[in-house]
């Protein structure tokens, strides 16, 4: 943790804890979490569930949300470190009830659900009994450009009437997943901004179909993974939109500033990881009679990780103080910048580790080929480089104007 | 093709009937093949065995043996253009019967095997009946200091005993698979190079067991793939040895040299396809009104693309060359320069068509990611490119003695 | 700035006044200061005189200097903008009295400087009146090992007699520079680190000649530069040791971390100049019927910039917060790691902003080519990338002994 | 040299005795030529009059022009190894009458001009007795859209009047520099590429200034160099029109593409040199107790660049081969291709030449900063990087039309 910042003595405290809790419990439990996918890919590992009372007893639960009634209540800049450490181990997240797109959405409904709305979804959400997802990227549109979306919410009566197709959709093949945040236009001829809107679908309504999941590089990340979604004439509630129709688009921007940082934060660790890895690895390894660590390349490779993920970190950090301070909107740009940042380092960073263990890094073996694939697929997910660069771009140039 | 080589004009006719047979029998079919995987994993997929007495018709047939009373007597030079063609579709190579790692096992029985061994492996080999495997690298040695190898050959009467564990053994999990090359070590007490002797296994013997199968970055590539084998007191007679005990080491030398040639010229025709897919993609993909085609970072990666893979295939062809006129021994520097350069360029190549692909193509929906996982697994197998850099570095040093 | 940095009201308000100064007094000079030059090279430019004792006026002077006595008494880390916007025109520092290497050798002797030292030599230098340098580089050692120093300093009487060649001397050619700081073996006898003293030996002593002035990248440097110097038995008093006999690896070492840090915020500030011209440049200039700003890869050009920037930005303050708390020992890594990080950053900063310029890019028309040197040659003087990479890797690999 | 090129004996043997005399004649001159250009910047180096007419008695002269009549009539692809070896020394293309951008000239006259201007200009400079110019770069205008040019050449009478400025016209400051070929707008209504003219202009005609050189990166390049001119009012007789009005883009066009090609492979031999002094270097220095060519990150470096520059030189091969086939046009993609290419390998190459040197390498005392220059600048001249990717991409872009 950097020491300038000071975070409270109460997010330091809790980062101890966390660090503590990871080495008792999460660590020495990781093989067993993999072997418990590899028995049954889509069932929830019994593991996590074990774990969670723990991690609940401890007092390390929905550390995520900074309403401090249901949650932590701690700043994005004091959650920053706790974030990192748990991205550290894939199995992680969900132990401490800190996973994505879950958070994301019980932000969403803290903030914005009806009462009755918290109490059906939040509040299961809260307790870790049930799971979440969140439907926004289309396969026809191009996710760079999100107010393309087509997936159709027609009043029909009382009731809206859901029809579309979408991919990429997180968790939802997950069996604990009962509900579907789902945006979609209702309403063509709004302006721009505010021609969707974004409701509450559960999983086992009628129409709502997972045809497939999707792989990414050769992962399917079961048990969460990557669904694709039908959505054939679903009809619920009018009821079930989240702070009324035309907020979609507002909801969805707001939503996705704090979870890019999260994101960010937890490849991180999962890159810090890499590179602790990396450094074991390479002190044990021997090859024409000495420790792969006394190699040059070796080392400049260690020093160069190690100054790319500091000044990735840093990044990370402004952003989430630039978040604190003025809401995603007034963080965007430092958003974007991270967004670009972030995984790029931590795919450098990994893909060096990889290359420091030989066959062994391109296996199931460690967890490197997956991280990898999480940090690639992150260069592309929540908006490809391309368009964060853009508008990283647009305010350099307008500072000239 | 490159005009100044002057290729045979036989070579020529052969090429140009092979890219007809790829485009009206492969390519066509690449759907199939990956359904037929799909639903059954570890089973040869129905339509290669379909397609190979076609190609056999077509004279495309062990394209890749240089003796001409059995195969086709090409040059490494000559077979360089049709061996990149053949890369361009993952099932492609094993329809014209020129998939590794049979094609160095092929040469390596025409070569040194016994009358015997030939009418026992060679000749269902060259009629596509059966498969092979290439045992050689273990878990517990850095591949890239070979002469460490310890699986134990050890004479008892007239019999051989094998006992070691190798991983990495592609194609060993194939139902097809019926003999292995295994290298092991035969007399510590020999000079270095003389220690090791390369021995033919039947998989069926007692004591030869597939105990798993290795992914490359979540792909398990079956039906051929990469296999962890146990030898585990593995009895066979004595005349099993190719070429006589103690000669593995240099077999294996002399047997790597043209592989490494081959995985070079298939994995840029590999890339090849994926710039293509580039192409067809960014021309198709509209963004923020406008194809993404008239995007200038697009042009230029494609751009880069092009001179990078004109100036990887010029090296190849070097390397071709040299290893026709000389011998792997003599064309050692050439093929460690391929062997850092292609893979390196391919990844960037198919990286910038994943990337121009969106979230498309980061899962099964293209070829890409299994592309992309390929190439970055060749900067490891077959030596990691820090063996060849050193190899590289040692001549050019040695120049100014 | 960095808001969650929280500089001293008396920072902040320092840095608006001096970004104030710069608008009004230096940017507008730039252009007469680069033609007296031109004019005669190895004359200080009058218009740094003229403007000398309006910064002072301003109270922007001595900002560098930590003792409040006698200079600003700003930490490093406030001190770090300041020196950021110094950077930003070659010709600024001086102005303030803030360029290296007086600002290191002013520290060295208020901090170990005896009385007499003090007046003859702090004294003018603080109020601008003289120069000075500091002579440690050798020709025949290699700079990254600087126990290795080869200079003599050896007692005859009272006095002492140095003789050895020292090069890269910057200013030592400046018709100011009266005194050189000059490191020498005075005990080869004693452990490694106590065999060097460092002596003040006035540039007008007999036997001290300045032989050549040494170009980088084609430029001299004028009238600052480096040279290169004989010390041919030059006979100094013996009480111009400072701090003492065998002292003088000790006071260089403590005096490069600050330095090195300097350095860095200044080359970030020159960085942060060529993204704005380069924002300019491609604002203006029109090719193919449409401003340059509207080209893509520029566009990805600026956005890069503008993140590797703000990374090493925050790794510089990191730094800084460190040498601050802990003095340089402690803050060793993350000073080696800006060190590396820096010109690296700057150095592609500025060479994007130079092929944003085309032609113009490359000559005497702007700072760019001039900038971009000094970025390169810092990956060199101060110590080697190389050097910095493995004080990092040893510290990372240390964590896992 | 490639030996499936297959030289002609006549090339190879040319080769030979090039190499040996730059062993005998050039390499151990290079100091003198060095002293005597920094001795009397804008003179004409003596010892380069001195071996003149040692090459050509040693039949080592004219070798670039393909007319067989008044040059050596070799192919491009002949003459490749030729000219790469001249470039390993930046005194050597002149001994031998090759050198830029006089060989351009030379072959425009040779192929257009007219008996009269045969006589007067093409004879001397075939003798090595004056030097020329090409004026065509206009700094109003984006060099990479020759179209724009905007000189005017107006009929008056018999006579031709030229009215422009032109810079970055390199050899314009050399004394011997006697005559400019230069390019501007003969009639602004014509279709687009038939609007210029190429006219001769004697270097002594009145209103012909040279108004200043240019620094590249510090360097002047002295004698050489490059400079602005004013064409004021400057009155030629009309017969001085080579081709005849309206050529002028045309004849441009085509003397660009062999340029170009000179200029790679003459940047190439230079790469070579630096990574000979590389290689030199490393075996030499002794840094932390052993040669800095045991360390690793210094042998990868030498092995990257050997890979890199292989792959350069048979891009350059494959252009020059389809130079020789199908002339300028034809080879237009080819030629894009290596301009992008070489530069940035020549420049890497060359830096990583720097960095094995440490401080000696950023100065006077080697060759490399004003190699790295030459390299730099040629990812500019004659068309930058930008459009000669754009070239590279328009073309395979069109292949999926």
């Amino acid at each position: 943790m950097l020491p300038w910042l000071g975070p409270s003595p109460r997010a330091r405290e809790l980062h101890e804890r966390l660090v503590a809790f990871l080495d008792q419990h999460v660590y020495p439990n990781e093989a067993r979490w993999h072997a418990q996918i590899a028995e049954e890919r889509w069932r929830p590992p019994p593991i996590v569930e074990e774990l969670k009372p723990k991690a609940r007893a401890a007092g390390l639960w929905n550390l995520f949300l900074p309403d401090p009634e249901v949650g932590a209540g701690l700043s994005t800049l004091e959650y920053a470190p706790l974030c990192e450490a748990m991205g550290r181990s894939p199995m992680a997240p969900e132990v401490f009830n800190c996973s994505a797109p879950d958070t994301g959405n019980m932000e969403v409904l803290a903030r914005f659900g009806t009462p009755e709305q918290k109490t059906r979804w939040l509040g299961p959400l809260l307790e870790g009994e049930i799971r979440s997802c969140f439907a926004m990227t289309e396969p026809e549109v191009a996710s760079s450009d999100a107010t393309n979306i087509r997936t159709s919410i027609t009043r029909v009566g009382d009731a809206l009437v859901i029809t579309g197709r979408k991919w990429w959709i997180s968790g939802a093949a997950d069996p604990r997943c009962e509900v579907a945040l789902v945006l979609g236009r209702s309403d063509s001829e709004a302006p721009r901004h505010r021609r969707h809107s974004l409701v509450l679908v559960p999983m086992d309504t009628a129409g709502v179909h997972v045809r497939r999941t999707l792989d990414v590089f050769g992962f399917d990340g079961a048990p969460h993974g990557h669904a694709e979604l039908m959505f054939d004439a679903v009809r619920i509630p009018g009821d079930h939109v989240i702070l009324g129709e035309g907020r979609g688009f507002e909801i969805a921007q707001n939503r996705l500033g704090p979870g890019r940082v999260h994101h960010c934060m937890r490849l991180l660790g999962l890159a810090e990881r890499a590179l602790e890895l990396l450094c074991r690895r390479v002190r044990e390894r021997v090859a024409f009679g000495r420790p792969l660590a006394d190699q040059g390349t070796i080392r400049a490779d260690i020093a160069s990780s190690r100054i790319e993920l500091d000044q990735a970190r840093l990044l990370v950090l402004q952003a989430a103080h630039a978040l604190d301070r003025g809401g995603p909107q007034a963080a965007r740009t430092e958003i974007a910048m991270i967004k670009v940042a972030v995984p790029g380092t931590a795919r450098r960073v990994i893909d060096r580790a990889i290359q420091a263990h030989g066959a062994a890094g391109l296996c199931q073996d460690t967890i490197l080929p997956a991280a990898w694939a999480a940090a690639r697929s992150l260069q592309i997910a929540d908006g490809p480089d391309e368009v964060h660069r853009e508008t990283v771009a647009k305010l350099e140039l307008g500072k000239y104007e």
